[in-house]
């Protein structure tokens, strides 16, 4: 298991990067201009596994995928729109659902079961179906660059760019590319957000070992981002691994699982940070690292609370080195913390050690907060646990934007 | 028990008007220009009880007023100052609270372990002592209405208005007041805020039964109210009762005990309500309503976490009916919650009935939305739980006050 890690960042692929898979997204018309339909198919039925929202209210087009990958357990493609969520629809949306799953199906000529349905924009709108209709003739899914591009520009609502990242690994001496697409960017918050994830990889592996993957994956990266701490109904990750890489059934017991597992947390972990540095009116990406909290878990509830808070979200909007609101926001995470043991540095500077403030230059920290990455590091002294959490500054964008959504 | 309530509102009225109490402010230096020194004393030992902040990081102070509140039993005076937190201070910070109390006791003649300590303002630098000391001498307590305001104006940090309210009521044939004042304004969520609050009253009642009925109350109404989620170091409620309205004791037992409890409890939700409309940046008091969850319980935290829900905070700013995210909200408190029978209005408007959409007229909307207080309310028809939470619009203007709140 020490062995090194074989891994490679291909920043010019994409999701139809991986062998046998194609995909297309275009403007069908529910927004009003940009693209607003996509498909991504697999040559063959694929691995499946899902994450989703823990809302307790969820859009219809989950029920359909949930369908798929936990009773099918098998997926041959995804359709996706995006402008309307289709959630809090009632009957209607979930017909409306169904019927996004048949016209994907009847397009491709496969069984309906093997469809995926996500769905991503305003709430409790009923969808205008015909759109859909009209959109799914033109969607002509090819293993191009360019429509992978097309794919992860449709699935946009609020974002300013497009979320990609791919890595190659080696698996029984053959390689196997795990690439995903993913948009944000409000109600975003730990245990799923208004994201929508989509992984492909070439990999062969069952679905159940695929699932515990992913599943493990999602704590440290998807779930350990926050934008506003709005959890939404529509939140899905969904990964395809349709095994036309030709390598043996993967598991933890398979010698090269670390090279699968890192290229699929490196992708889950480059997709929400990338969510997280283009929240709704972000500049800034914001990394809390936790260090010496009594597990790893706690380490990463500080983290995400220190994230979330508004006040230090605005501080670091406005290069204010206001550690007072980090220490405050750690101490209602309701963690385990002594306060005379927390040390805190942003950037590299020490503002506060055992608890006592330490003198700093201002100026250097007004340096450190104008960058585009601004890393904060807390200290417990409490136990072993370590975690991570990303987010972004809270800025006037960000009321400009929630304040006319729908309008 | 079912006997009418005796229960007049003073609008002229406060802290130094239930007899026996008397109130200075003064600026002292630690801010530019504004008051941000004062005290609050009471002619004789009076009984008190307090509510403080759940944060595991605790200001100086504090350490100091629990003393009192959980060991004396007994308060005399308040010493308050603004522009300073005093919190993250560490030892120093300790001895400087404890040294505004020896001088506070000092200057009245009284024992140290009666006077209470109360800070707020930036958190982490350490106190200018020098203005406190030539500021205490400035403190010349007198029972007149104006320095009663005096003292509400020098606890104010970002607050753009004072907060005071007063009620009267009738025990044993007396009259007996009770007045409060308070200030926010960020930092304020559920679980007490970076909030004092003071209430005086001349009632008899013991300190014990006070720490009770302070308790219940606080549940309802200061741990009701959000800003912005973050709950800081200093937050404290004190309530000083010294007994000059010579009624008997009081307790449950009391055949007007229902009169005393209202007046406390309208006192503190008035204050928590002022608190909430005057939200750093805020342009409308929000109040939401739950009926329905399977306790009062759920329902405060369902109502709590609609209220705090960023996106809804700005689609309320934005005068957008967008009830999906309150809906989402919903979905996301934590609490037990039956979609298909959720009902949402807003204003008087039905928006959702039975978790589906119904139409609705944009333009009353905008109207309704237009309003200074903007009433939202939720049925899950799940079981019997009722509760309210009070916050505020997210605007641009809480972004600019947090970005450059030390400078």
């Amino acid at each position: 298991m020490a062995s090194t890690i074989e891994m490679k960042k291909l920043s010019s692929k994409n999701i139809v990067s991986p062998k046998g898979f194609t995909a297309a997204g275009v403007h069908c018309g529910i927004k009003h201009k940009k693209k607003d339909l996509a498909i991504l198919v697999s040559d063959v039925p694929a691995s499946v596994a899902g994450v989703f929202t823990t809302n307790a209210v969820q859009a219809a087009p989950l029920k359909v995928t949930k369908e798929v990958v936990y009773e099918t357990k098998k997926m041959q493609a995804m359709i996706v729109n995006s402008g309307n969520a289709n959630a809090c629809t009632g009957k209607q949306g979930l017909a409306d659902a169904y019927e996004m799953q048949r016209l994907a199906a009847l397009k491709l000529g496969i069984s309906e079961n093997l469809v995926g349905v996500a769905s991503t924009g305003v709430i409790g709108e009923i969808m205008k179906m015909e759109p859909i209709q009209t959109g799914m003739e033109k969607l002509i899914p090819d293993s191009k660059l360019e429509n992978g591009i097309d794919f992860s520009q449709a699935i946009l609502t609020t974002d300013t760019v497009m979320k990609n990242t791919t890595y190659s690994t080696i698996i029984d001496g053959k390689e196997v590319i795990v690439s995903g697409t993913a948009k944000g960017s409000g109600m975003i918050e730990p245990n799923m957000a208004t994201m929508l994830g989509f992984i492909t990889t070439d990999a062969n592996i069952e679905s159940d070992e695929l699932q515990k993957a992913l599943s493990n994956v999602t704590d440290c990266t998807f779930n350990s981002i926050t934008v506003d701490g709005d959890t939404s109904t529509n939140d899905t990750v969904v990964v395809m691994a349709n095994g036309l890489a030709g390598n043996e059934p993967l598991s933890p017991a398979h010698p090269d699982w670390e090279n699968f597992y890192t290229a699929l947390r490196l992708v889950s972990e480059d997709l929400a940070k990338s969510i997280a540095r283009d929240g709704e009116g972000a500049t800034k990406l914001i990394e809390v690292e936790v260090d010496g909290a009594i597990s790893d878990e706690e380490a990463r509830k500080i983290a995400k609370t220190v994230v979330g808070s508004p006040l230090v979200k605005t501080a670091v909007f406005g290069c204010d080195a206001n550690w007072g609101r980090i220490i405050a926001a750690v101490g209602y995470s309701g963690a385990v913390v002594d306060p005379d043991k927390i040390t805190i540095k942003i950037g590299g500077a020490t503002m506060v050690e055992n608890g006592e403030p330490i003198k700093f230059s201002e100026e250097v920290l007004i340096e450190i907060l104008k960058q585009h990455e601004v890393k904060i590091y807390v200290s417990l002294e409490v136990g072993e646990g370590h975690g991570f959490a990303w987010g972004c500054d809270l800025t006037y964008d960000y009321v400009q934007i929630n304040a006319s959504y729908r309008s």
